[in-house]
């Protein structure tokens, strides 16, 4: 099983790109901090899409960069692309093939933008169009569903994150997080079980706000890939924006409701969800509180801090997505219609 | 009804728009063109968010603007806002109530950027935390579904984009969208008669890519609101990059195909919804092509240029979530658990 081996390595695949990339990556900072840039445009889509959320609140948050997700069809269907004065041009795919994802950073390097690009794939199209590559040396990813190489992605945001800032008491706490993602991952056992209630879920939603928006919508696009269950991700805030209609009793409405500056909105939307609307609740947390308020809790390890949490709060969505593929009779390595590779213009 | 005779009044409401505030946003636009930001920085959420994302793409493509989503939580919950050099910030809002959305505003101009409002409500602590403001004048909503607030905020972006690009050909097309869209609202009876078959629908996903990226998001949230659908928005090419393994042998899927530069992208998806994946498919265009692919067929008027359809095109998608509402027995007027304003932090 593919999926579950790769799942399970992370840990690992994370120290080693720590140990092997930090050169590289601090290099590439010195040469962004230079010439600062106004802001950064981002394009990317599915799961290196989320990884994207992810550097839209670091970035912003650590080093007050502002984050403009392109729209790629202005550059591909339109042939009208945005002057992109002054931003740095940012990539980011497992692959490196995306024809629409490659055409974005080709017309920042022609409007003299630099460029700059995350992958798994160093030799591929999208790395060849930028200035710099962060090469995450995930290794081959068989599953389709991507894992190793989300989380893969998240470090190299962080890296550079704090590579900009040059903070070196905040590269401890990175050195550190292989470990916590080692504790996470030790609620497999316990997680295989809770997946069996949800043997027959249709829908749900997935909400998260600020650091951990990334990881809504990531949990819930394996459970859209694997398990063919329609989740929509939410922030909390966008979810009370109409969306909050929909959820009658028992109703499956699952969070990341970490320690930290969004955990009194999210507690509150999810006491909400649980007194007044009794939605079914589940819950990925370090807090007591948001652990007993859920049918379905799964405990992180504490003392975490809320900047890097998005890379261990992932672990216990892709597991319950496994064993819930595997509750349902699913394939887990192959899902239907998709391909390791997709190729958008 | 309020819902129903506010879907029906827009023609009219557009109409005096473009009449009454022509004057007040060329002026704007004068000014915005004296010193050209790098990119715009927009804060909306809701049905509002929905018209940032049309923003979004004719602002990038007439304008040549790059925008940037806010992440308001940045600013309210982090207290780590991003520096926004050199761009025009912009905040759009019904009501001009949402304390995130203020918080937004507010940081810009203690930045020293310009801001501008969109909203109903010229009185409303949004509309005093911008520079510039733009009443979309469309009378008080009384439906807590948003639909003419909608398409005055669509309006508004439109004449603001004309505008900065002083070609007064393109405020013809705009003069001529109110005629567009009262042909489109003849479509009435036919959409209550198609509504029927979707009784016992509880999801779907919509797709819509480029201008009317904004439409799918829009239609599909009227359905959560309204209909209590769990309704997934879309492009067509997030799509492919892992939610289409959901579709099933009569999964529904809307779309919005508007003849144009991504129309061959969007007949590609849908016409392997339906040759290959047997999904039961709903289309709004005006294309023959698309229509007769669909179970379920709304054509617009022919002629519309693809850049203002979003103005027409959300209008089938208003009426279909209308009536739909009404055969599955609930209240149009007061949808559970949401409210006229909506004030996050």
């Amino acid at each position: 099983m593919s999926l579950y081996s790769e799942i399970m390595e992370q840990p690992h695949i994370l120290s080693a790109l720590l140990s092997n990339q930090s050169g590289v990556v601090k290099k590439i900072a010195e040469e962004i901090n230079r010439n600062k840039p106004a802001y950064v445009f981002l394009a990317a889509r599915g799961t290196s899409g989320n990884a994207g959320r992810y550097a839209s609140y670091l970035w912003g948050s650590m080093n007050k960069l502002p984050v403009a997700i392109a729209t790629p069809s202005l550059f591909t269907c339109y042939h009208k692309p945005p002057l992109l004065k002054d931003a740095l041009v940012v990539g980011i795919s497992q692959s490196g093939q995306s024809p629409d994802i490659v055409s974005v950073l080709e017309e920042g390097r022609k409007q003299g933008c630099r460029t700059l690009t995350i992958t798994n794939a160093p030799t591929s199209p999208l790395a060849a169009a930028a200035d710099w590559v962060i090469d995450i040396q995930a290794g081959e990813e068989k599953a389709v569903a991507a894992t190793k190489t989300y989380t893969g992605e998240l470090m190299a945001i962080a890296m550079l994150a704090i590579a900009m800032q040059a903070d070196s008491s905040l590269h401890d706490t990175l050195n550190q997080t292989p470990y916590w993602m080692e504790q996470a991952l030790g609620l497999d056992a316990a997680i295989e079980k809770i997946a069996e209630r949800y043997r027959y879920m249709e829908h749900c939603v997935v909400i998260g706000r600020g650091y951990n928006y990334a990881t809504a919508f990531e949990w819930s696009l394996k459970m859209k890939e694997l398990c063919y269950v329609v989740a929509e991700p939410y922030s909390s805030a966008d979810f009370l924006h109409g969306p909050i209609a929909m959820i009658e009793s028992g109703f499956p409405v699952m969070g990341i409701l970490h320690k930290g500056a969004v955990y009194p909105d999210m507690i509150k939307t999810f006491r909400k969800m649980r007194e007044v609307h009794n939605a079914e609740i589940l819950t990925i947390s370090d807090e007591k509180e948001a652990l007993e308020l859920a049918h379905s809790p799964m405990q992180l390890p504490a003392g975490i801090p809320e900047w890097v949490s998005p890379l261990v709060a992932i672990l216990p969505g892709q597991l319950f997505t496994y064993h819930l593929t595997r509750v349902k009779g699913l394939n887990s390595e192959s899902p239907r219609h998709i391909f390791k590779v997709t190729e958008t213009h």
